[in-house]
């Protein structure tokens, strides 16, 4: 029973806590249960806030109990990428160096927002360090495995998140897409992602490097979950520059009402080289479920992920400058050398790339005149290793590191919103599509995510459970 | 006669014409004549579209005949400082280089936009080398004269633009603004000038070199010139993508409507400094005309004034990369090494340049939750001699050519709408003081400048005819 209460969907639980049939205790309880069991292995978690989750669940069974609604979330669990503030809690962004830092004042908004709802907050996840980082082996708090092959990544940078919503040690979990960090971690670890536009949902209270790229988003195993909680964390918030002023449009209203009006193409050119079986596979599923035909191809998809690369360099290497002449010696080898060479990029670079943006900017513009939704590949490789350094693509070797991002980094240059769908084909390791749209469209992407999910297409199992 | 009709503003000949009491042509007429016999002598224009204006003049003339209305502004004569596109003509900027360059295929929207009202287009007026320049003393084209003092200069970059209408060469003049270069000349020559917020008017057709910061705007002797044609060039245009989608309030029906819910507050601290004799007697004049009682202190204007500094020699040496490797050689001295400069900027200076940028903004939002209308001098002197190379500030000296922005750099950092509004002060150089509003308050600061000159404190007399 206890265990079955962990591994619930957060709509689920949301469900049957509201109905009475079990208390937001008993589901803290239970994850925090799992967490103790299974993180050892995982290494999901660099935090558990056990004292902070039962006193909330308690608080929402006293809301209940009284006749009050917590909220729509209420009893939900979830984690935080450990770069998200935590009242009382030091927020490392996977660093050595953050551990001087003072503790959090008060919770980031996606969290305070998520806790008003009435969700219960686990604790804080591993993360590539500073988030610059796409497998989460990271030098100071260990790499984290991947619930499905523990043997292999997570993926990153919130691969911390990722593992612990694959594993059911938590029902979702909050992390942040600069270039992929969410739909690299959805795709290897076969959950849910939503990576929501830029400006979209109120970046206060992270700790995060590129400013004109970071978006915060979340992860979870049913659909649903991912529209609830980008319902609750939307809105305008004065904490952050770069927020919205308008609320978006809620998701949860439209998730069920189908395809119909939507008009959805799949990538082809670039997003189409080098598919391995595996790729294909699911990418076949996919168009079969969405009755796929024609093949779009973007505008110089080489060249927006060079400016994506360009600009995140510039911005980290810039957002850590003191950082990098005080603690240089201190940061993970893998990141010290591409946030020093950030650092150090001509201006003229910089604005070129933001040129090419601007003028690609337009180009989608014209794209999302002929398709509301566009369909590519996540990553182009399943889950690899946790000491794997190269891959295959069209039998060229490529440093692996580097390139997981060849299909996410294009899309996100110009901040559109995307979901990851997860698939898991009998046989071979799980794999996530991206649904694209254009701003504003997360409701859309959601709806078709909900599609996949109800025709059997995507699913989100917790690992070793299927 | 025929010299009367020269100086008119534009809305005295635009309503004579309309009357029936003169025709275009005439008034076309009688502009090329008195450019002929001036021009020489204060080197406003560097090309004279006489045909052209002859051909348009007769178009209003006709379409008047036929009963056709030509538009609000038929039959008013204007400029355009020669880094805007004349279909058939090649767009200098000021340079030599661009000598090479192909002719306009078409006008620059904005002259497209005053020519559909029914404006007549006289020529192209001289600048500063590529617009980074506040004297107007050109390598190749010489240096503009201002006609209130042939051994002055005229302000830059819209020098020639500013000397053309102080001298009645043409009622109205296009020019741009990136760090002041609208108000400068303004200030130098003793007319109004309209710098609009950023983003409000079409920038397409023009070669400008600071792209978050170039604007395009218009100079005059008359305050309902700038209004109206700012009205008629305003309005989105595909051709830019940086302008603005919304077209804004329109300023001419609001024009008499007089100061009132209007609060309107003096810059004080870094604004107040330094002033001398003369600067001190406009401020008090224009002073006494609004009321003004209480001063406001901008936060880190000196800073302000850095950022837009750093952000437009950065922004203006990526975009001459090209230019600069193969011809820097036939470059102005004046520009080469500024340009040369702020092509090796490193990125982290100009993010953390974009960074203050943001903070400001935020800054300045507060600032005008309590005024609406700000007043500040526009340049810390009047117009200096052509070969001036210094001027005292609080008894300090300091390089000329570099420091004329003091007041008009911070200013337009977050891209604020300004006017310009000329104070002559008999027996003293004129001088203007700026009128700075919100993005979008456009129609107030016309308002503002409106009431000054009903109320006779200022005013933008031709040279020579006072």
């Amino acid at each position: 029973m206890s265990a079955d209460l962990a591994i619930m969907s957060g709509r689920e639980a949301a469900s049957a806590i509201r109905s009475g049939k079990v208390t937001a205790s008993d589901v803290a309880k239970a994850s925090l249960d799992r967490i103790e069991t299974l993180n050892p292995d995982i290494n999901a978690y660099t935090l558990v806030t056990a004292d902070r989750a039962l006193a909330e669940a308690d608080a929402v069974d006293k809301a209940f109990a009284t006749g009050d609604d917590p909220g729509p979330l209420a009893g939900v669990t979830f984690s935080v990428k450990n770069l998200f503030d935590l009242a009382g809690e030091v927020t490392l962004a996977g660093s050595k160096i953050n551990v001087d830092d003072p503790p959090a004042a008060r919770d980031a908004t996606s969290v305070e927002r998520l806790c008003a709802a009435g969700a219960i907050c686990l604790g804080a996840t591993n993360m590539g360090e500073y988030a610059y980082d796409f497998v989460t082996v990271n030098a100071h708090y260990g790499a984290t495995r991947n619930p499905h092959d523990l043997t292999r990544s997570a993926g990153g940078s919130s691969g911390g998140s990722g593992a612990a919503v694959a594993g059911g040690l938590g029902a979702i979990s909050l992390g942040t897409d600069t270039n992929g960090s969410i739909r690299v971690p959805s795709s290897f670890c076969g959950i849910w992602g939503l990576k929501p536009g830029y400006g979209q949902l109120s970046r206060a209270g992270g700790f995060l490097f590129s400013g004109s790229l970071d978006t915060i988003g979340v992860l979870g195993r049913d659909v649903a979950d991912l529209a609830s909680s980008f319902d609750a964390m939307a809105g305008h918030d004065a904490r952050d520059p770069v927020c919205r002023t308008g609320a978006p449009e809620p998701a949860m209203p439209s998730l069920d009402a189908g395809l119909s009006g939507l008009r959805i193409s799949r990538l082809g050119g670039y997003f189409r080289k080098g598919w391995t079986d595996d790729i294909a596979a699911i990418m076949q599923a996919v168009g079969d479920a969405l009755d796929l035909a024609s093949d779009i191809e973007l505008p110089k998809p080489e060249l927006a992920r060079s400016a994506a690369y360009a600009i995140t360099a510039t911005e980290g290497g810039e957002f850590h400058r003191h950082r990098l002449r005080q603690r240089a010696a201190d940061y993970d080898p893998a990141d010290r050398d591409r946030f020093l060479a950030g650092s150090l990029v001509p201006a003229e670079w910089y604005l070129q790339a933001q040129r090419f943006r601007t003028w690609w900017h337009h180009q989608m513009q014209d794209v999302f005149a002929n398709a509301d939704i566009l369909i590519a590949p996540a990553t182009p490789l399943a889950a690899p290793l946790l000491d794997q350094t190269n891959f295959e693509l069209d039998g060229v070797a490529y440093p692996l590191r580097p390139n997981i991002g060849l299909w996410t980094q294009p899309i996100t240059l110009i901040g559109l919103p995307v979901v990851a769908a997860p698939v898991h084909i009998p046989g071979q390791l799980p794999l996530a599509v991206q649904i694209i749209g254009k701003p504003g469209s997360e409701p859309d992407l959601l709806r078709v995510a909900r599609f996949l999910e109800a025709s059997g297409t995507c699913a989100a199992p917790v690992a070793g459970t299927v």
